[in-house]
């Protein structure tokens, strides 16, 4: 029978092995109780299994503190234990609940984090994954062989649809690939959702007709089930390419229905991933985390960006792109840098990743360039073809005035 | 304008004030830049703002570790922050966006956590909350001025349906008030779903028409949306009269979604809880989080118990249950006490919390009493009915025989 297997960063102040079955134990059938008519067997088939256990180092505090704790030492390791995918067959929430439920409140653990799952190969029959992904978000953008160049409505709120309208012509007009909304704004006072979207895609579809060119815009459709099936609706009907989701807020059940719909490219938004991620040993990583989504069906899904504004670290970002380019179930994720980034960043991204199978975003980046927003898509494009090209800041700078006026604006910082 | 404000309480390298500001601007319209048209007036309707700052202790190292740190001081506070409803309206996933998303992620902050929420009276009127609540599980239930009394399902996986509907038979003879499933179990290879409702509906069907009482069984409808909304029915064709859901694992609108059929009270599983609330400096508090799921609909909560099994404090425990019986929005929830118990802790629970407005849970407190079953039923009763008359530990087992016998198996570990 065929088995999905976790991998656990943990740290103990017991025993590993031991700890190591409490895990397993806790999420199947371990605390096992004498039931008339229940065989060994039974058992066996449904027992969550150890799978294997690399001690790592120690410590002499726990990670996470513990009032019930006395003075130690918190052993950390690797392990992996496996699910028979009879318990649970093809559910995600019931999968979620096995693989990340209660074990991050046993006193067992001082640290406890996801690291990675690896899934058997009916899930790729169960489930259809990505309707887009790499492949189809560049077909809908029409741009091969570079990043799609993006970025996101700012101020987040208080603009009016009329106004956005107005700096998504001038972002059309200067050749961008992707805009979005900000995760703020769903349905705001000034900016009810369907007046935006029909603002915004008369200015989309009349720029489509003259080039040829249909900018994909994100729209925020983040809202309780109904009404966010409304919203998906609205800009199908209004000839929209895509709609944004954000993951944590609406939640898997939520997000999978609506992948499901299948006629949109789903931007998958991770706010809210900090308290999931942040700290080194509570929560889950990216690559398992990503892959979760991946089965719901989102076609896109942010990793941040090298030299970000936030805590996070370039290598944690890297990682993040390279489990979003790794074949999952025959469906690709197209990884969405964004953070701080204004293309400088981008010989960096590059260099490490070696790859143009990204969106990438700028804010600010874009908004804020001296030469106005489109100066600021053309500084993206020159940054990516000359980091494509293996040059590096210095040099793009010195071929392009509009990167060069990015580098003496953000380079600073 | 009716607005919502949040408590969180942060750490920060950064002057406090400074930090506070960050937080303000970076969950809404903050990071201005000048846009051709926008207003002061406009800036000032959407813009967070920070209500107060309580400043606390500090220390020397940061809550949560971060490589981008330099070494200096880490200051704590309370902070307040509001948005008005005009930028999200009634949208719940938006509304966590704003209060939970890129919070997490900035750099200005090595620990925060949303501790509280006080939402407008409008609220009341755009969200219909828990249909049943603690008075409509005590009609369905029939049980008055005491805690209703419940068990898990266990093992937690690996029994057939037969098996589970022979062991639900002994308990309601026996006098229990409800029963759920285990939240490993779904739809297993060895119990489907739909044939463990017929099979568990019959006996308790059966038995309602013999006593009048029926006992409530929260079946696991956790799954996908669809699959989701046919386990709800299955429950309600066969005559059930609850529903558990997986909170963190179904998510937010899936949750509504289903809680919005209102026909069933909705049993609300918070596993994977320690995930967002183990650290003391990260995710979300439990006064917090009850809000959003009591908004979402959900009937009953878990809120751990007194000497859990898990990390969590006692006091922590009775500031979850304090918070669930505080009226909000015109609406009741029902607490959860459940892990590790076995009635010895219902006279502390009773003294430091002074309600009966419980949902008592034992699983091996039940099911491995010296008794069986029904002597494990028997001694709940006892010990909460020794509880609210005052008694100790030691006076409840003199007078009883059955909860004795849980003295001397349980008590002594």
């Amino acid at each position: 029978m065929e088995r999905i297997t976790a991998t656990y960063y943990i740290e103990t102040p017991l025993d590993i092995e031991k700890a190591a079955q409490v895990l397993a134990g806790e999420q199947s059938s371990g605390t096992f109780i004498a039931v008339p008519g229940e065989t060994e067997e039974l058992k066996q088939r449904f027992a969550a299994r150890v799978e294997s256990i690399e001690r790592l180092d120690s410590a002499s505090e726990p990670s996470i503190p513990s009032v019930k704790l006395k003075p130690g030492t918190y052993q950390r390791a690797l392990v992996k234990v496996s699910w028979s995918i009879e318990n649970f067959g093809y559910n995600l929430p019931v999968l979620v609940s096995t693989l990340q439920g209660n074990l991050y409140e046993l006193t067992q653990f001082t640290g406890l984090k996801l690291m990675d799952i690896e899934f058997p190969s009916s899930f790729a029959d169960a489930y259809k994954g990505p309707r887009f992904g790499i492949e189809g978000c560049r077909k809908l953008t029409n741009v091969y062989n570079r990043p799609l160049i993006g970025t996101i409505i700012k101020p987040s709120i208080g603009m009016s649809p009329e106004q956005t309208a107005a700096l998504v012509k001038t972002l059309a007009e200067a050749g961008i690939d992707f805009i979005k909304d900000d995760e703020l704004l769903g349905s705001s006072a000034n900016s009810p959702f369907a007046n935006r979207v029909d603002a915004i895609m008369d200015v989309i579809n009349a720029q489509a007709d003259k080039t040829g060119k249909k900018v994909m815009y994100a729209f925020n459709i983040s809202d309780e089930m109904d009404q966010m099936q409304r919203n998906y609706e609205k800009v199908v009907n209004a000839g929209g390419t895509s709609a944004m989701i954000s993951l944590n807020s609406v939640g898997l059940a939520g997000v999978k229905k609506i992948c499901d719909n299948g006629q949109l490219a789903i931007h998958g938004h991770r706010n809210g991933w900090g308290m999931l991620n942040r700290h080194p040993l509570l929560g889950i990583e990216f690559p398992a985390y990503q892959k979760i989504w991946r089965l719901s069906g989102v076609d896109q899904i942010h990793v941040n960006g090298i030299q970000n504004k936030f805590w996070e670290s370039d290598d944690s970002v890297v990682t993040s792109i390279e489990a979003c380019l790794k074949p999952f179930l025959g469906g690709s994720v197209l990884p969405v840098v964004s953070s701080g980034q204004w293309g400088g960043q981008a010989p960096e991204t590059y260099r490490r990743t070696k790859t143009v199978d990204l969106l990438y975003m700028a804010g600010g980046g874009i908004m804020a360039h001296p030469d106005g927003p489109t100066g600021g898509v053309l500084a993206l494009q020159q940054a990516w073809q000359g980091a494509v090209e293996g040059l590096s800041v210095e040099q793009i700078a010195a071929k392009h005035a509009e990167f060069n006026n990015s580098v003496k604006l953000f380079g600073k910082k």
